[in-house]
């Protein structure tokens, strides 16, 4: 038994869908959630600086204790894994591989479409994933810049979203996709949307679930799982406005997050010195 | 429900450990084994042989109407795998990127030991998959020549075995490896003598029982199952002589294996041209 939390980050409040699908895996668990809202977002960012943010928030999170940290975040999973395991001692798990897996083991065409944001999409890093289990898979990969705007201003029934996920889903129904990997953290607070675009023939794969499986099956495989009947508890750390994380959290959680603790930049930066 | 089988390939009668824990895992699936006899062992062979020998079997298998092509060959997986998968239409699954995999969740320390073929280790693939998943893991990689041969001489509680494998070890235990991949399809026949050379604090993971479980969740995801209620059938083919596949088979299966099929090395390659 390994009494101590899970960390978890996120440029800001959209890894809470992987924080969800966590608690619905491992109930028992602690985590510590950090959304880094003073810098969010980071789809757009380059990847030198989005790994600068993530070494510096792993870090952090080092410091409280945790057992494993999951980078819940695209952008910062494909910008700073590498970087965070060989520059920490701790366990960095990352969403992309897990959804990778999943698509190759799900597709049958071997048709493989992804949504993503544009530093996702820039580094190639879901076609290496996915060719590396499939050399023979094609993966169509679209940049979808518009939609995480959208979904953090609450349009999950307007028309400008349906407008901009049909355009990004276009390309993915043109080449016959039968698999579509939801790539980035905020897209499951959409899901109906991407489910009504693409219909019953394709099935969506979600980073948010495949992580939170591979997270439950390491701390087994390690052995430091913590006490199969209790109940867990979550912490919130934000590195920006606590309300609006609070607001934005218990919309995207359905929970009601209480305290949420504000960490200042310097203390981050001061973790990865 | 898909009533084709599964087809499975190896060197020679090694593969039938991931038989073996296929039919543990899904006993109500059909499968076809071949094992090139007339060609084995293909450790010691160079890469593009291996690669064209590979091609040929799976090409054959695809002839027999299969759903799946499993390699059950760590060697054949790393010198084919890629290959296979962008010839073929059907899903191609080796081993070794599950259990890299399990080894890389399973690890504390991330000091992982590999022990395998000369061709498995000369391909770097069981590196390269476990740094994918983990930038900052250390792995140690002994090839070992001397132990497929001694294994199927059947010579698990002989002296020369015994030293085999502690010389093939002590890299490891110098290197502190809390967990280890038997990285070729003979070595689950002699764990026993692993788990005495490397002792509890060691973690073995095996090719066999790693790949059985993503086969059984690539056919689950594709919804491509046969009828959970009945029993499975196998059927063996081999290259070499019938008669010493059922004893080498009825030994590492450890199961009556009746008739064994006779395939013509022209009749690979005509399936292959």
């Amino acid at each position: 038994v390994d009494g101590r939390p899970v960390g978890i980050f996120d440029s800001g409040a959209g890894g809470l869908t992987v924080l969800h699908e966590c608690l619905v895996t491992m109930p028992h668990e602690d985590f510590v959630y950090l959304g880094d809202g003073a810098r969010c977002p980071y789809g757009p960012r380059p990847a030198p600086e989005i790994a600068r943010y993530a070494l510096e928030i792993a870090s952090y999170l080092e410091t409280l204790g945790v057992k494993l940290i999951l980078a819940a975040c695209n952008s910062a999973t494909a910008a700073a894994l590498p970087l965070l395991q060989e520059r920490l001692a701790l366990p960095v798990v990352g969403v992309l591989a897990p959804e990778a897996r999943a698509a190759v083991q799900t597709t049958r065409n071997r048709a493989i479409g992804l949504l993503a944001t544009e530093a996702t999409v820039a580094s190639r890093r879901y076609a290496r994933a996915v060719h590396e289990l499939d050399a023979g898979a094609h993966v169509v990969e679209v940049a979808c810049p518009k939609l995480v705007p959208l979904i953090e201003a609450g349009a999950s029934a307007a028309d400008d979203l349906l407008d901009a996920v049909r355009e990004y889903a276009a390309p993915l129904k043109d080449a016959g996709c039968d698999t579509v990997i939801l790539g980035c953290t905020h897209y499951p607070l959409i899901r109906p949307v991407f489910e009504r675009v693409f219909g019953r023939a394709v099935t969506l794969v979600s980073s948010a679930e495949e992580t939170a499986r591979e997270v439950a099956e390491t701390l087994a495989r390690k052995g430091v799982e913590n006490d199969a009947g209790r109940e867990g508890r979550c912490r919130f750390l934000t590195t920006g406005p606590s309300e609006e994380f609070r607001l934005l959290g218990e919309r995207f959680l359905q929970l009601p997050i209480g305290a949420v603790e504000r960490v200042a930049l310097t203390d981050l930066e001061r973790a990865a010195a």
